[in-house]
């Protein structure tokens, strides 16, 4: 594998003349800092590494890059779970850290225009004193940028009433990896022609490089409230989740957390979560007050006819974060009561949960490994930690067969194999377990329709990088009118 | 223009020997049943017409049309605006009105699996008693089918608060135009991979034919409010519509209607509205009851200070019925002041409103053409219609010129020559005005990637129709590498 020596050199030459030379590292120290993102079990030094501050310099980058026959990655602030910006070695990794700039906040249309470097937070703050905020929330959204977000769909706890990214994008411009710029959606909804923005939301780089987004911004809720519900088990949370929903009421979040990760949080942050809880599930209700006050209630009542031992609602700011602390913790904390740790993340169906939690942990003790579960239960988005010691013989294969299981166990029960953690270089191999092979084609039909030379962040999403030409035959010689020309009078 | 007699006559051959004879329409008298749809303008009889079973049937005629380069067009109940089901002289018209089943409601999972031809509100009327509904309300939501609703991203008067179909669709069963079957998204959120349902929805036939969609199911709410508010003039109904926004309530509903509707909507169906009204809202809240109650007052309190005249709430379901009925006849009750009328479908930013009516306002006057608008305020989706006889020479041509101008009043607004009714046969000329010729040749890639023979609804949404070979040659001989096969490595 690998791209001749002179097409990298010749990006270079003409990256240094486009952009100057203080923009484009070629320094292996250097470039060394890029080398994985949020996956660090995927380490590649990029071939250079580019650092755009405009459209203009993403698209001079492209399409060298597309001259060359060179591949390239976007990055944001590197904080993806799934290895999606993990760069190529004889690519250029194209930088988006110095494009932060918020470029509109229009708060009457409930739409703002962003660079893609823009942290996630930060947004929010911009609009808050107007009453707005973005509503994704991924647990990193301190340091993400919202171009990440728009490349892997990024979720978050909020998600569950909120919806992902996708819900939230209403407008991208767009450098294809032939590096002409487009624009695809803008403000107002429901564009005519193909709505390419729900493809592109999540493609995790594969289509080309966002220069700019354009977001709804959401209004800030009038009232919060958030409790913390004990439980002896994990079925009885469960069950408590399933009858919240079944009432109807949408929470903004519902998450659960297992005795074990409780006790990674408790030794990490002091949370001063419930002693003795087998689970503990976070529920936050936000809204008119008038709404939140009466299904609050219901919550509450919900929770103890589930067989709560003790419902904690935080009476003001700080202990609605003292709540939060331990949940948003959780997995950092797992650090302390484990040396290395697997963050798996899958989805089934809500109404499947007490069962698939049953068989994690059977899975998890006859192979001997623990498995800690911290997720979003109101939507099925499963996070189980899978514990071990990299310096046990065998524990590292044994904590991946379980990692593997889980996510069987999910394609079992119709569910999928990440929610929001993406695909990217990690879980390009399960794909195949979740489409049928026509599935993928076309999939890879419209991948080819924007970069048929697979030069966009090539490696990721997809089991078997194929040239575009190399598609199943299923169009050509198919149709034997085609040929004779009376095909082209459409 | 014409595809070759052995063409669909191999065509018909097959299609007799799959499916039957009786299943197989030729007759001319009968397949002129199917000349238009609700654009009656555009009239076209089907070369043949297939009614479906079942996903097989319809895979079936679609491979036999691709083996013989012929063209078909998929048909729900016909009630589409644009003319996007105008069939093919030469090609076959997929007719899915036997395809009525309601394969599964599973509503501890709010989805429903539902064959193309099943009828909008027939979804709701089955899923009711468990206390849910499909949320999209096209105003032909008693005859449309949610198959139509899938191909045109049909929007409704409740679309403001509850989005366009494609927000309620998570997965469908295609036909590609290449004949295989295959399942895009499902009941899961956020598959992984890219996020094609998107695209396909509101694609108007030009990917494929959906033989099966799984669907949101939305809880019913528990209070649902409804007022008319009469104002003097447009400007002040539309300061109320902005005033109820900025305000953060979210509507259910924000109709607009000016006197010239509300005159045409008294002369058909006596509903009744304030004498006197130079333009009403119809706006409707509908969530938990406490909720309701709050904002309610509020909306009441908002049109007052907007300079409303007289604001009546309905007590009860008829009235209610008889508030809606106006709105809801408004179209077909023009057909009482006109002898004929356009309607026009556009979008602006809600914000940019009272100028546009303003200048729709004067552009008629200017042309010495009557305009009557009925529209989604809340979400800037305008629905003004051109009034005109037929018989009076120069009239048509004067009505469509003040139409076409109402979109460029949309475009310079940076708003959509289409909100809800799709592109269709009756737009696409008008595409080139939105798009530039990157954007609409990124869109032609894709339609390339599913349909390179360009046989699945021709000559609808794009305006030139292209071989897909005749696209500029950007990705052909711009990349030097690629034929000396460096590109191949990845």
């Amino acid at each position: 594998m690998g791209v001749s020596e002179s097409g990298l050199s010749g990006v270079v030459a003409e990256l240094v003349g486009a952009l100057g030379v203080e923009r484009v590292i070629t320094d292996r120290q250097r470039r060394r800092t890029y080398e994985c993102d949020g996956l660090a079990a995927y380490r590649v030094i990029p071939g250079v590494v580019v650092l755009a501050r405009d459209a203009d310099d993403i698209a001079a980058a492209v399409r060298a890059c597309a001259r060359h026959g060179v591949p390239f990655v976007a990055r944001g602030s590197g904080t993806g779970l799934s290895g999606g910006a993990l760069p190529h070695a004889e690519g250029v990794l194209v930088v988006m850290s110095q494009m932060r700039a918020i470029r509109e906040a229009d708060v009457a249309n409930q739409r703002a225009v962003v660079e893609p470097g823009v942290i996630n937070l930060h947004l929010t703050a911009a609009t808050s004193p107007d009453g707005y905020y973005f509503a994704p929330d991924p647990s990193s959204q301190s340091v993400c940028s919202i171009g990440g977000n728009v490349a892997e769909n990024s979720g978050g706890a909020h998600c569950l009433k909120y919806g992902f990214t996708t819900n939230h994008v209403t407008g991208v411009d767009l450098v294809t990896p032939g590096g002409e710029l487009v624009e695809i959606g803008g403000k107002a909804p429901d564009p005519p022609g193909y709505d390419l923005l729900g493809a592109l939301v999540g493609s995790e780089g594969t289509l080309g490089i966002v220069t700019a987004a354009t977001v709804r911004l959401t209004r800030l809720p009038q009232e919060v409230r958030t409790l913390l519900a004990a439980f002896r088990t994990m079925d009885d949370a469960g069950a408590a989740t399933s009858a919240i929903i079944a009432a109807g009421v949408v929470p903004a979040a519902i998450e659960m957390m297992d005795a074990l990760a409780i006790e990674a949080a408790e030794a990490a942050v002091h949370c001063g979560y419930p002693a003795g809880a087998g689970a503990v599930l976070v529920v936050e209700l936000d809204g008119p007050a008038a709404d939140v006050a009466g299904e609050f209630d219901d919550v509450v009542r919900l929770c103890e006819a589930a067989g709560a031992f003790e419902v904690r609602v935080a009476a003001d700011d700080d202990e609605r974060a003292l709540i939060w602390k331990g949940r948003k913790s959780a997995f950092a904390a797992v650090g302390r009561i484990s040396p290395d740790y697997i963050v798996q993340d899958g989805v089934i169906p809500r109404t499947a949960l007490p069962l698939v939690l049953r068989q994690i942990a059977e899975l998890g003790e006859s192979a001997g490994v623990r498995v800690a579960n911290v997720f979003h239960a109101g939507d099925g988005n499963l996070h189980p930690l899978v514990l071990f010691d990299g310096a046990v013989e065998g524990a590292v294969d044994r904590a991946e067969a379980v990692a593997g299981g889980i996510l069987d166990l999910c394609l079992e029960h119709g569910g999928s194999i990440t929610g929001e953690h993406g695909v990217g270089a990690d879980k390009a191999k399960h794909m195949p377990r979740m489409f049928t092979a026509d599935d993928l084609d076309t999939m890879q039909a419209v991948r080819c329709a924007f970069d048929p030379d697979g030069i966009s962040n090539p490696g990721k999403v997809f089991p078997t990088p194929r040239l575009c030409g190399e598609r199943p035959g299923r169009h050509q010689g198919a149709h034997p009118l085609t040929e004779s020309g009376v095909a082209e009078v459409f």
